[in-house]
């Protein structure tokens, strides 16, 4: 057999908040990638060189209100919030780009009559939509389903993520309650103001995937992690007793026994951060992600990565268990 | 999104070696298998009951010496050799199976004209075809492969594979010539007779998917273990300077410099199993599955769980690159 190299594609960033920069910067260390557009409805965005708002060299490419120019395969990452996300999604499906997006609640669709106009306006259009990320994405659905793989029976599998909130962005200590008070953290949390999303889709992407239809699905738990000591990030200050982040945890059960629990803990001074998953299974597997995965880098990683692989499958609305995963160079 | 179960398949299993039965103990595990064909070509397995030579409950199934049965896809295991399967794998495409083999050199064909062979008869008969197990197939390639997507850049990754021969099947033990004096070793290792056979298809496998067209592939290197103490295993003895296994390196460099780099130590009496990825990249992931993966169930659980996966792809020649990697339940 011979290697085939990716193809040169013509790639768009739509969004272009911290994520969707991050994007940008991914995709010009990529031969493939041909940036042809880039996307904000930010005003102040808007007219600039979109290689200098992401602190590179001029990419002679300027930031638009809108997707103007052809693209093979846009990147989407704008909200987390699919009924948000749906209208662009049809849109951008619509000028025939194919879509990899960082929606957190596109990586497996809970919203049926949303993932129905989705997966119509894919097909009629002859483009494939993706939704991705590290969580959801990979590390708490795909990464357990692949490793799976080695089993031939699987009883239980239990997928972990220990992240230190204090060496991420500023949006995601903000997101994770760290420095609120516990009474403030839980009266935000309780307006659905605390939390990150992505639990529930990715539960139900990697019991789909493994092709488990008997489970029952149990609903998310989310709780504050209380600082056990007083801490300083580049961005706030959390004090002892203070919100230093959450722990989420969501599972599903066959016939009473729990096969499935994901546990995502992001907190200010998380002393070990890592990936783990445990399968009870035939044979065991222990698999440890030492120190874990960089979240921000990571998910530009999969999104620029996923690219040139959605552009090559067959069109309609897909998942990470749908389409070969790995690194493009 | 709703799951999707997998719809009952009717399975062949060809080659009923200690691999063989263990695919078919795994099968038994599948409520999607109908076992419905077992083969081999040694007289004193023919005629009896598949289930009862695997040491489960009757199956009903007598194994004959030809596939005569249909069947949607057949697990594959009888030989390492590309050569020497290439026949056999043609003829079960002409019945209209696809196929799930654990032929090692079939994990990324390098001889162009068997590769061509087989492609030409997967696409005539409209079936697929796809060479895997454990290793190679999943853990120096697949793995690696998949872990990857999480980097915007990769700069290197090294997997290492260290497995306790001890703790395996005999034939493992005597193919990694463990309890063999020196000299006997390098002269049946000259010979061909010592090695484990696929350290150069997951090298062109891991690079061909991770899209690296310029680089260039070293030659492997194989190199006895020396015992430190003696040991005793299940099936032989090993005493304090004899040759307790192998151990395997081989790599790939681009530009003059190492980009990958596979290692494969089997051998009795090894203290720390384990199965490791280290990516060089942006962001950098060190993986380690904690006592490594038991090599024979796993790789009876590849191909189990790789059956209803290539069942569903598109006809043809394909590789653990091109197809979704999971459990299948």
């Amino acid at each position: 057999m011979h290697g085939m190299g990716n193809n040169e594609l013509r790639v768009g960033v739509v969004g272009l908040g911290p994520v969707g920069l991050e994007i940008l910067r991914a995709l010009r260390r990529k031969p493939w990638a041909r940036i042809a557009a880039a996307v904000d409805i930010a005003p102040d965005k808007q007219g600039r060189d979109a290689g200098e708002l992401a602190g590179l060299d001029r990419l002679g490419v300027r930031v638009t209100s809108a997707l103007t120019t052809e693209c093979d395969v846009v990147a989407h990452s704008t909200v987390s919030s699919l009924g948000q996300a749906t209208a662009q999604l049809i849109e951008l499906a619509g000028r025939g780009c194919s879509i990899v997006s960082t929606c957190e609640e596109l990586a497996f669709p809970l919203d049926d009559e949303g993932e129905q106009r989705l997966r119509e306006a894919a097909t009629a259009h002859g483009v494939t939509i993706l939704g991705t990320g590290i969580n959801p994405g990979f590390l708490l659905d795909t990464l357990p389903l692949t490793v799976s793989v080695v089993c031939q029976e699987v009883n239980s599998i239990v997928a972990r993520r220990v992240v230190d909130a204090g060496q991420r962005r500023e949006p995601l200590q903000r997101k994770v309650g760290a420095g609120l008070a516990l009474d403030e953290w839980r009266r935000l949390q309780a307006e659905g103001r605390i939390r990150h999303v992505g639990l529930p889709e990715s539960l139900r992407l990697l019991a789909n995937g493994l092709g488990w239809t008997d489970v029952e699905f149990g609903e998310e738990t989310i709780e504050p992690v209380v600082a056990q000591e007083s801490q300083r990030t580049a961005y706030l200050e959390v004090r002892k007793g203070q919100a230093a982040g959450v722990r989420q945890v969501i599972a599903a059960t066959r016939g009473g026994q729990q096969v499935i629990r994901l546990e995502l803990e992001m907190y200010v001074g998380a002393k070990s951060p890592a990936d783990t998953i445990a399968i009870d299974g035939i044979p065991a597997v222990n698999l440890e992600i030492v120190g874990g995965v960089h979240g921000d880098r990571a998910t530009a990683a999969v999104v620029a990565n996923m690219m040139p692989r959605v552009h090559r499958a067959p069109a309609g609305l897909v998942t990470m268990a749908d389409v070969p995963v790995g690194f493009s160079g």
